[in-house]
C-alpha cells in the first residue's frame, strides 16, 4: 500500500430534480478510495457505526482497499442528506448527523504510517492534523477543507497548510481563505500559506492546477447525463493522487496526467448515485475515457 | 481582404463595480474587426449616424479595417447602456437605443462580395440573410445570435441556420434553441439544425467547438483583472475568423488553434474598457499570450 486515506463513510440521502435515494453508501474516504484503487493499493482510515453494512466493507475489499484501519464502534454511522436543484449547482445540506464521527479520533495501523501518498479529506483541521502526526515522511500530502473550518478553524487550518504539499479547494472556499474574488489571484494568494500545488475545482466548469512555477487548466469532461454530484470532489482528489501514487513521481507531467485522471473519475461517480457508477469500472475504461479526454484537450 | 463582418457599430455606456464610463466606442463588428485585424485584413459593413467620431473611424482604418461599407446615415449611432455586478455574471441592460441601427439595411460593396470568410454578427436572422444573400459563395461563414431572436425570431433563425457552417451561441442560448439542459446536448442537438460546427462560449469558463466529429473544450485565459467584459464574445468571434481567414483552412488544427486565438483576443478586450485594450496591441503580444495559454492547457 502507497496512498493513504483519512475521512468519512457515511450512508447518504441524496435528492436530486429527477430521483432521490436514501441511505446510499458515501463518505469522502469512500469516493476516493474507490476511484484511487484503479491506480495503486489504498489504504483507508476512518470510523463507522455498527449500523454499516458487511456489503459495503466487502465492496471496498472487492476494489482492494485495506480496510484495516477501519474502526467499528458502538452507534451510528454518518448521515448526510441534501437536495440539488435541476441546475446542478445549488445544493442544500437538509440534515446531518455527524453520529459516530463526532468522536472520530484517527488511528493509523502501524503498518500504514509508512505511506509515501496521503490524503487527508475534509474534516476538522486538528484531526487532520492528528491524522498527519502519525505518518512518517510522507512524500505527497494533499488536503482538502470546506467553508465551514475556514470559518470557525482558520488558524489550525493555516497550521496545517504549512505543513501539507497540496490543497485541493473550490472556487469559493478559495475566495473566501484569501479574500482575493478573483480565482487566479485566490490561488496564488493559497500558495503563499504554504502548500506547493493548489488544485482548484470549479465542478461542471474543470479545475486549476497551480504551483509557484506552472499554471494546467482543464475542463470537466463532457457528462451526458449527471445523475448525482456528490462525491464528485473526493473522487477527482482519489483519481488525481491514485494515478500519482501509480507513478511515483510529481513532476510536471505526472501532475496534468493525474489531474485528466482526477477529472475522469470524477466524470464516472456522477453518472450514478453514490459510488454505483465509479465502483464496477475497468482500468480499461477509465483509461479509454482518458484517451477521450485527452482528445477533447489537446490542442 | 479575405474577412469581412456585418455588424453594429455602437457608444456603449458601461458600469461596473469598480468604474463606469460613457459613450465608449463598441458593437459587434467594432470589436470583431478590431480582434480579427491582428491576423488578416478584415472588411466591415455597418451604420452610424452623423455623430459617429471621426476618431473612431479612424482607429478602424489604422488597424487595417476597410471602412469602405460603412454607411453614415442622419441621426444618432446606436447606443447601449448596461451594469456589470461584482461577479461579472449579472448583467442589467440599462438602455438600448437602436437609432440609425433600426433601419439597418446591409449594403455590401461589391468589392467585397467575394470575401471568403464571413462573419454574420448578431441582429435580427432577416438582416443577416440579407447580408448573406449578397455574397458569392464564402468558404466559411460563422453566425452569431442573441436569446432575443430565438424568442421572436426562431423560424427566420432556423432558415439562416441550414446556410451557414458554424454558429456561435453562449451555453443559455443553446439551451434556449434546443430545449435540452445539458450543454453538451444541447450543441449536438444544435449540429443537427443544420452548422457543421458549433462554438458554447462559457464565459469565464471557456468554450467548446463541437463538429459531428471531434470535440475540443478550452478554459478560458486566466486574466489577472476583468476591468469591462463587453465585447468578449464578439472579440472571441474576430480572434477566430483572423486566424481562420489567415490560414485560409478549416482543418482541425486550424479551428483548434482558432478557439485559442479567439481566447487570446477576448482575454485581451476583457482588461479594458471598450476597445482600448484590445487596440494597439502587437502581433507578438498576441502570439506571446497564445504561448502562454498553449502552456496552461498541454497536457
Amino acid at each position: 500500500m502507497t496512498l493513504l486515506v483519512i475521512g468519512t463513510l457515511a450512508y447518504d440521502s441524496i435528492e436530486t430534480a429527477h430521483a432521490s435515494q436514501r441511505d446510499v453508501l458515501g463518505g469522502s474516504a469512500t469516493y476516493f478510495a474507490t476511484a484511487a484503487s484503479y491506480f495503486t493499493p489504498v489504504g483507508l482510515v476512518g470510523v463507522v457505526g455498527d449500523d454499516f453494512r458487511r456489503e459495503h466493507v466487502d465492496l471496498l475489499k472487492k476494489r482492494g482497499v485495506d480496510v484495516s484501519g477501519l474502526e467499528v464502534v458502538r452507534g451510528k454511522t454518518f448521515r448526510w442528506a441534501g437536495r440539488y436543484e435541476a441546475d446542478w449547482n445549488t445544493r442544500t445540506t437538509l440534515d446531518t448527523q455527524l453520529n459516530v464521527f463526532e468522536k472520530f479520533d484517527p488511528k493509523i495501523p502501524p503498518a500504514m504510517r509508512a505511506t509515501k501518498y496521503l490524503f487527508l479529506a475534509n474534516a476538522a483541521p486538528h484531526i487532520q492534523m492528528k491524522a498527519l502526526d502519525q505518518v512518517n515522511h510522507p512524500q505527497f500530502t494533499m488536503v482538502d477543507t470546506m467553508n465551514l473550518w475556514i470559518d470557525i478553524a482558520k488558524e489550525e487550518l493555516l497550521h496545517l497548510l504549512r505543513r501539507v504539499d497540496a490543497v485541493v479547494l473550490n472556487d469559493e472556499e478559495a475566495r473566501m481563505l484569501t479574500g482575493e474574488r478573483n480565482l487566479l489571484r485566490a490561488g496564488g494568494a493559497v500558495l503563499g500559506l504554504g502548500p506547493r500545488y493548489v488544485i482548484l475545482k470549479k465542478g461542471e466548469h474543470g479545475a486549476f492546477l497551480l504551483s509557484s512555477s506552472a499554471h494546467f487548466s482543464l475542463p470537466a469532461y463532457p457528462v451526458e447525463e449527471v445523475v448525482d454530484p456528490t462525491g464528485a470532489g473526493d473522487s477527482f482528489a482519489g483519481g488525481f493522487m491514485g494515478y500519482v501514487a501509480e507513478k511515483r513521481d510529481i513532476e510536471p507531467r505526472t501532475l496534468r496526467r493525474a489531474m485528466l485522471y482526477g477529472t475522469v473519475t470524477a466524470s464516472f461517480c456522477v453518472e450514478g448515485f453514490g459510488v454505483a457508477a465509479l465502483d464496477g469500472r475497468t482500468r480499461g475504461e477509465i483509461d479509454r475515457r482518458f484517451d477521450d479526454l485527452l482528445t477533447i484537450v489537446t490542442v
